[in-house]
């Protein structure tokens, strides 16, 4: 009874444990096709190319008037040019007359050109004078003060790469050029199961000895809002039957499957188990080097990853955001974005082992103009040390501390 | 016809056109209750109390013996201490047997301590010796590996703030303490009305002349994944009658209401004429010292912003962005957060006017571990220029340019 097998983890680094796992799996496309104004923050799986040259034709950018450039040469202040004004381009409507030299034509922002005109004046620099007649004040270059056709975007381009996640100026990017529906990729189903026999729905009042499952609803909010679709399984009793049930029922209409073993060291051997029945090839790594998070299990079964995170909350989330958002941004087939972050600097040392990652939960205090990273004390397991928190330091593999006082990159969460 | 209105905008910074808003306007606070799975990215409109310790009782935070400290004082590898294991502590169920001095019991994390046990030895610092007995081989200090009770949260301590959106973690420490439903805000009714006689919707077929109205999607989704509710109030002729009737139709469910004036001038008079009859005391100012976005319209009627956006989609969407996300998150009594940003280095020149805030869209380009902004160049009223950007650089008012290789923080969008 003195099992030591925590102790006997052949821990692999989180970057190492998720390569092994490509090397297991390959995510399957599964797309769909979908209105382009339901499809903000959805995944292109098909590069959409423009239809049309945006604009379509030639637009004016500013209220003035439309010209040919070469009748305002020289134009000053002190020497104008005179034209005459021979009307009004009618907004939304094709402009069919044209200008003759010696003409112009009163347009406002948005208007099409006439043919013959190939320059905008703003009207600030000219001056009226009778009714048909203006002075220009200054000269106009070609092309100035025009978007020429196409000059947006222009005819097949493709406009968007597969892998980007559509924002609201997509959206408009794609409706501008008549683009009204586009192939997103369906979002992966994530099965949650949680187990242990301590754990009862949070609806109940716990006895004395349970306490209520909080992780199904955690991870639910968090690899939502990665873009998963969640399947919700219920809490597994510490028994084989029971478990393997639970999973098994769901396994088949999931993408990935997120299981939280109980926190006993038991139920953990038990969450192996129930894996190990799933498919072939079953688990592929057992223990991260990572604090909180060490006893994850990695495994891929019947082509379809699954994950054994640790039972305690804190440990379930942040291993989860590192190692289930990425397996769902994979699902996805989402190219990869910069990360934002919050400079702060570090208001205590913080201890880490070398050859360890750790992932630390701050809070961002506003001083001076910027902001101090202050630790969040407590024990690893306790939820509230997440809910004070307002971001997560991570201190990589190689580095064996922080200092108070260091420059820190604050991920919030 | 020389008008040279806009050139005469007495034009403010945003912070004080802000300011001028907030003084004519205070939002009142509309309040729902909501199921707290279901109150994922929503702002509390009342602080929730626990309505208990948590844990309810001491528990272990390690698989290992729950024994009386006393009784390891000095233990070691070559000394160790003798207990009696008097048995298994089960997972899920009150513990009511108890320990005596020199006796220890088998639990796992998680499991409720014996009330005479005071800490937990890890079970890699203990030795089985014979069936019932076992070796400790390092001495237990009082507390430790156990979770006192209350020591996540404690009964009824204010768990989280007035305005605090609600993030996945939140909700897992809601649920754990039995927060069933929470007192959320009411999303915001944002009215988005399009202007311009050139605006066709996106599914029709433009002709020479005319272009399809995106502003009505660009600023739905982004006012939206800022915690809007959209009304979308279509497109409005350039003609009084039409224009004010959708405005005003619409304008009693909206909390808020966006008006984007068609491009032309004519409109953008038309746009005033129609927002002073939305209600007293109409519009507070028309220009801002922003780039793009100068002619912006400031306005409360009848205890309601409206805010007169450019036609160009551009325009509208930075200043949008600059104007419209923050009267929401006030509509939304939401507390303001760090904003994360990403940092690179300018890879080129970019001048700007003291005087005017300029907001740039940059391309990042990932480049030796660390990223490059590139400025997205083209006319600024280009959607695409936005499609291709990956994020806004902001040149404050008094700052009259970046040079190439400053390091610049990027806000991704």
């Amino acid at each position: 009874m003195t099992g030591t097998k925590a102790a006997f983890f052949n821990v692999q680094p989180v970057a190492s444990a998720l390569d092994t796992l490509f090397q297991h799996w390959t995510p399957e496309l599964r797309t769909e096709k979908l209105d382009t104004r339901q499809a903000l923050g959805r995944v292109l799986a098909a590069a959409p190319l423009s239809p049309m040259h945006l604009p379509s034709f030639r637009r004016s950018t500013m209220d003035g008037y439309a010209v040919r450039a070469a009748d305002t040469y020289g134009a000053s202040q002190s020497l104008p040019a005179y034209l005459t004004c021979v009307g009004t381009i009618t907004m939304g409507t094709e402009t069919t007359g044209d200008i003759q030299s010696g003409q112009a034509v009163l347009i406002h922002t948005g208007g099409m050109l006439p043919i013959s005109a190939d320059a905008v004046v703003m009207i600030e620099r000219t001056q009226a004078i009778g009714e048909n007649e203006i002075e220009v004040l200054s000269p106009a270059a070609p092309g100035e003060n025009v978007v020429q056709i196409g000059e947006d975007v222009t005819l097949n381009e493709a406009i968007l790469p597969v892998g980007h996640r559509l924002r609201a100026q997509d959206i408009g990017g794609l409706l501008a050029v008549g683009i009204l529906s586009v192939e997103v990729v369906k979002p992966p189903r994530v099965g949650i199961l949680s187990s242990g026999d301590e754990l009862i729905v949070p609806d109940e009042q716990p006895s004395p000895g349970q306490i209520r499952d909080i992780n199904t609803y955690t991870l639910a909010g968090l690899l939502q809002e990665a873009g998963g679709k969640i399947v919700s399984l219920g809490i597994a009793r510490d028994e084989m039957e029971h478990f393997l049930m639970l999973a098994q029922n769901s396994f088949p209409s999931c993408d990935l499957l997120v299981i939280t073993a109980g926190s006993s060291m038991s139920t953990r051997d038990l969450t192996c188990e129930v894996i190990t029945k799933l498919g072939k090839p079953g688990i592929l790594q057992h223990g991260l080097a990572v604090k909180p998070g060490k006893p994850t299990i990695i495994a891929v079964c019947n082509d379809k990853p699954v994950i054994g995170l640790p039972g305690n909350p804190v440990s379930a989330f942040l291993v989860a955001l590192q190692i289930v958002v990425p397996l769902i941004k994979r699902l996805l087939h989402e190219a990869s974005r910069p990360a934002a972050t919050v400079r702060a600097t570090l208001a205590s040392n913080i201890p880490s082992t070398a050859g360890r990652e750790d992932m630390i939960p701050v809070h961002l205090i506003s001083q001076n103009g910027g902001f101090v990273a202050e630790p969040v004390f407590g024990k690893s397991n306790l939820i509230y040390t997440l809910v004070k928190a307002d971001g997560l330091l991570h201190i990589p593999l190689n580095q064996t501390g922080l200092k108070a006082g260091a420059t820190v990159e604050v991920t919030l969460f």
